[in-house]
């Protein structure tokens, strides 16, 4: 923060600043894993895609930021790491309400690996629980910008509790599935898999989905999904940066498919895991000698 | 914050708040004018109505809440204080993403007061244009939850000056007019005063414009308000507890009526300071000796 590298507990910013204030902000997240970032170029792109719609701008270009994120992680220790970096409108010297008198701020942080399904839910797979609450809809909200607008999930998210769920799916707008808290869905039938096409993030972690699916020739398609898709499916999974591919195996308390992890998921699962070793898609932190 | 009152400059909140990260927060904001709070329970029940409906806590009831507002502003010495008061979900010792499992915390702050609306824009009327970014809409985010989701606003707001416009009105999502940045439209057409009535947030400020109309006999509905109804109206205004009652007289380059403030803005922005004298909507502030 502030051209300085500090510890988490030391990581604060003011109250005034429009990132909290008017959740103006844009973020990305990239993991590191085994010591090496997963394919931090594009998440330095969609970053500063973000920054662009939202006429921010920030000193540092692509190489920058990526050197500044290496120095995070080198620093932290970690060698496996969820990153997120973020840059917010900032606060106005004058406490003018026109965002283009604000100085924007740019942040990056370095915590332990976290992931949206914990080691006995990847053994088991999710239950989620489709909810009522429309994910905020892309005339309002455009969600290729990456967003903290999370209102709606969370909401979801005590709905879902409420039903014995751990997890949520949002619907969208039209009434088909949409995604849920910080991740994208996926369902498998016949051997295709499908995931939500509008109104989602355009998540890196679905791309690659995408890419091992062409790989192992495997048909893959964004396309709308209906709520009855996912019941009726022979196989879902989700897809995060923190976390990968993970099984989801009930849908409002009943089974999909047969309940278990299924093949696909599996199958992508593990080589979501193996494209870690590609030297294309991976950037090697140097940490200091112990 | 956390108990203790500081300055400004070091009000600032971990980066990993999650009403920050995930704008998963609820907040009001109440002015101080000449130093007495105005409407203040008011104020602090919408808060704890949304506190109430985001599934958050804080260990203090209406009275400490006030007390805290009252040391705030007695401390800063502001007689006339823009005051916000906020609970976030907080942060969780073990990074869990389940929001069950963080600490809400509580803050508040009082900076001078401020206004949409600058001098020279009491004198003529602000110049707005109507955007085509789609308020988020209720099914989404639950707008009588005063809430920080304000990407759609800030978009808007580009577009307007894009456009050489001041503000923005956003619609909702069947295409009427619903709020700007941090403020409700109201329209005037002969003698008749209307406010959206849907998917915008029920401001105090509003209620206020209400309570005025009736009592000066001036008719005040909520209804839908159409692009038309407000291109054709004889007068327009906004309020907000930053501002009051404040004139609107262009739209989209245009001007509203003959283009000056119309008679009953300027009849319902005198009565709105004037109730500032009001002792049963006063709350005054117990300044320290000098």
């Amino acid at each position: 923060m502030d051209g300085q590298y500090l510890p988490m507990s030391e990581a604060r910013i003011s109250v005034l600043d429009y990132g909290f204030l008017h959740s103006d902000a844009t973020y990305d997240v990239v993991h590191v894993w085994k010591g090496a970032f997963f394919r931090l170029d594009a998440h330095i792109d969609r970053f500063l895609n973000g920054l662009d719609k939202l006429h921010m701008s920030i000193p540092y270009d692509t190489d920058q930021i990526a050197a500044i994120l290496h120095n995070c992680v080198a620093l932290s220790g970690l060698q496996n790491a969820y990153v997120e970096f973020i840059c917010t409108r900032g606060t106005s010297p004058t406490f003018s309400r026109d965002p283009r008198d604000a100085v924007n701020r740019f942040i990056a942080f370095a915590i332990p690996f976290g992931s949206v399904a914990n080691p006995d839910q990847m053994q088991r797979g999710l239950h989620a629980a489709i909810s009522d609450v429309v994910r905020i809809p892309p005339p309002s909200v455009d969600p290729t910008i990456k967003n903290y607008h999370w209102l709606d999930l969370i909401t979801g998210l005590y709905d879902a509790y409420n039903k014995g769920a751990e997890t949520v799916i949002l619907k969208d707008a039209n009434g088909t599935l949409a995604e849920g808290p910080g991740f994208n869905l996926f369902t498998v039938k016949n051997g295709h898999v499908t995931t939500p096409e509008h109104g989602v993030l355009l998540g890196i972690t679905r791309q690659t989905v995408f890419d091992l699916c062409a790989l192992h020739q495997i048909p893959c398609t964004a396309a709308a999904v209906s709520e009855e898709a996912l019941r009726t499916a022979d196989e879902a999974f989700i897809s995060s940066t923190a976390g990968g591919v993970m099984p989801l195996t009930r849908i409002n308390g009943d089974p999909i498919g047969t309940g278990n992890i299924g093949p696909i998921t599996q199958l992508l699962t593990e080589a979501y895991w193996n494209s870690h070793a590609d030297a294309s898609l991976r950037s090697v932190v140097s940490y200091p000698d112990p």
